[in-house]
């Protein structure tokens, strides 16, 4: 009964996400839109970069009821505003549930998280598929009833490998590509072709440590605190959008594989949160930088 | 020339606070009266209690040119909006800076912070004056010329000194009371006369360690992390609307004296944060709790 | 290979906890003993409650080749220095691991973490069987090949149930009892039967919000700040020995749902530190706090 | 009274600090040569970077009547056992408080919570000097009787103001040099001068923003959290033994001078634990990196 509840709601649920130069009226025009369709604003986050001159952008999370029946007339009619304010503007309908593809390699602690709380509820998406380079994964994640796929990777196969994910992930119809350790490097053709839709967790707090075994690096130089970066890819290697972050505290006495497993815990923690972000359309990638609506 | 522009800015900026039934359209006809006015939202952020039936709550931030010539016109016509929507509300204009009393007992962190923020225009407020019962901070509040006034307070003159205090308060025309580690009760009657202006520091992570001697306490409960709670004063100890916490890590080596000193990193930078939102308007109060608009 | 060095490495690994009256000459007589008897000390914490008639403790953790045959002569030559100085002693042998078993309910985050701990090899202990009032953990912990027993709990057959209890802890040789968000209360007899051995999770800040649905207090007392705590279980409810804590911040949005998804992340890795730390034999007890040696 | 008592508790008391190539039986013989002396150990902290062919660390503070008569006796029959170890020792006796010289430039925040923790008596040195190449500290810094000198500082002038300083910095015996922001660039030969003596504190979480405008590279590599490095200086700018850091959350709202802000903050605490732990001899410089005894 409650699921059923849950499901309506759903339905009559959407985001308007809205990125266009700064200047008076915009909150104005936009919600006065939303009331004359009688959509109720659930929740809302603006942020301008200048009020003058800058880009503004909002997050508006709205009820409507009869919104499947409705929702291609508001797009139609939201199209007009667009134009008059050179708008980017895009509308998620949460009853459309965002579909996930999870990579990773041998280290398996942040996919374990990922698949933690998405069965708990607590990342609204469906896993579509894994793919690994090792096989170490597929019992886990066929406990779940999700679909594995072993992969082997290396820098000769690249390019047929991944002729062979993107095909997989067209098959599945991915929207959001999660690099959970993955430990690979992606050629620029296949970060093209999912344009920050890709998230990746990196083990050090960037812009420290870019590139190969940063916890190695990270115990030669005697820092006091380790960290883990999550981002958006680009073609610049660790060099994305960062979406969160986050530290812990080491001393002298933590060798390489202490830092390591400190590291897990970041890792797990702050890729989980960005995952959870962009399911809820909580991000905005604005040149390289983002802007999170928490 | 710089402060010249800034003054001019000032002049034409305003804040204005919402509370009210939340229902579909405040967004809309609230920015609609605004765009209307050739105001131009600067910032804003709104929260509901529950979309249906709740308590709706937004804090907006505006430029407008001419602001002074037009801030009463604005506000009779916004009370027409205000009526129909059962709205409390509040416009709080940047050029009048509210004005501040601290007091202050024998520790002197918390007040010495507050100076040194104050001196560095991050708190926008004038310190209009300080009282203390001891005599020890004299020298440092003068030095600022910033009148100082002794009172001393026990149990058996509470009254005559809070009818002095209340005076001074008038005389000086104070909008905010800042208990900087204030070790003296307040009786209901003064804190009646400024209910939500008076922000006390509590040594402890609230609601742990109500009362007395908290760092004592913490010690002898063996915690692992000690705190400090920023609140609006009400008639129940240590129970008003917490506005900011946070914490420290302690281990079994540490004593109460180094608690103390611990605890009086966090019991500074709690309560300047704490100021500092009231300043900014960017805390609502609603029953016993608080709404921190970051 | 590298397992049966690390085996032969354990069989020669010892560490050594001691208590008692401070007075000069006790680091002295420890060290000078172990010498003689060709141990090398790895790693050394002590702590003084205070140099002049306070009590010390101190922490070895030392190699020595053969120990398997040298044990009980270095116990009996130890008796004599404990004698001497009214020493409370302790001597763990590395390869004889501890057994744990896992208490807990309908929530199992807790046991993920600490089955995942285990898994990675971070938890140096055997999980000897899990008991739980609900049938939900048994795939999961079957799945790991570890006892799964379901015994239904309440009031009424609370003596029986634990009866059952002990009887399955004395059969499976338990030396550690971890309460994994285990929501039922524990009779004094059942706590006495397990002294400074049972280890429970409480999700809150102790000292505030002891006893049932802190998450829902806290909540309405709108604290900034959530935590928990892991402590031993005495016959106080929630006022046991604290061993660690943490906290997470939240805000006015945060609604009694959302608090316990972040209390969920503080609990499991407050609770699996502690359990690190308690099969490290990092913990002393002593009165009704604890000394912790990282 | 209490104050003369301190001071001849400070007469007894001392701190050795050891560092060799490890072995058994460091501990038994350092710790019976104490008590062979009537030295009580009031604190013990040791450190092995590997049992077998590391290096051994270890700082005892100890109390010993009459110690002032009996120091050089101690230090030259200490000398035989250093020789036999290959030892690198130090004794630090308490009642010869070590002399600091502040440098700093126009800001003046870490300059201000050194002298506040100092006049706590949180601070365990006579400051000395200070040191500016800007006149505005001259007011507080007189204020409290310390000596100020104003040196104008520039890339022509450089080596004649070192030069100056240096010849201040030995008639005012300092110990410890302390570059509270001082935004100067200090050459190998004054570096040199005074070895694991000069503790920096660098406005980012090192090693990323090395040099020149951490914050505004913050800013534009749009990071979540920010963060200040205390370390030892040495010839490579930034790169000198890190000795403590820490951080604080931002988001995309804050500006390059909201970063300043809350970095201002960070640098504060992070550099007065630093100087904190080097006068409380905490610290050992191994390599490039330090060991903090805590």
């Amino acid at each position: 009964m409650e699921q059923v509840m849950e499901l309506r709601q759903l339905e009559n649920r959407a985001r308007l996400l809205v990125k266009c130069p700064d200047k008076p009226g915009i909150v104005s025009v936009v919600s006065s839109f939303l009331f004359k369709h009688n959509a109720n604003i659930v929740e809302s986050s603006q942020y301008s970069s200048d009020p003058e001159n800058g880009t503004f952008f909002i997050r508006i999370e709205f009820h409507c009821d009869g919104l499947s029946n409705k929702s291609s007339q508001l797009e139609n009619e939201f199209e007009e505003i667009a134009r008059e304010y050179t708008m980017d503007y895009y509308f998620h309908y949460l009853h459309k549930r965002q579909r996930s593809a999870i990579f990773c390699s041998k280290e398996l602690h942040c996919l374990l998280e990922l698949l933690w709380e998405w069965q708990n509820g607590d990342l609204d998406t469906d896993i579509a598929l894994v793919i690994s380079n090792h096989e170490n994964a597929r019992p886990i994640v066929e406990s779940y009833g999700i679909p594995f796929y072993y992969l082997p990777a290396n820098k000769e196969i690249r390019k047929e490998v991944e002729q062979k994910q993107i095909q997989l992930m067209e098959e599945y119809n991915v929207d959001l590509l999660i690099l959970a350790r993955y430990m690979q490097i992606l050629t620029p053709q296949f970060v093209d072709h999912f344009e920050n839709r890709i998230i990746n967790i990196h083990h050090s707090f960037l812009p420290a440590f870019i590139g190969a075994n940063p916890y190695e690096r990270a115990h030669i130089r005697g820092v006091k605190l380790i960290g883990a970066t999550s981002h958006y890819v680009t073609n610049d290697l660790d060099e994305g959008p960062i979406i969160e972050q986050d530290v812990e505290r080491v001393d002298h006495r933590d060798d390489v594989v202490t830092l390591k497993k400190i590291g897990r815990q970041i890792e797990r923690r702050v890729l989980s949160k960005a995952v959870k972000w962009h399911l809820e359309n909580r991000i905005i990638v604005e040149g390289n930088k983002t802007i999170v609506f928490h």
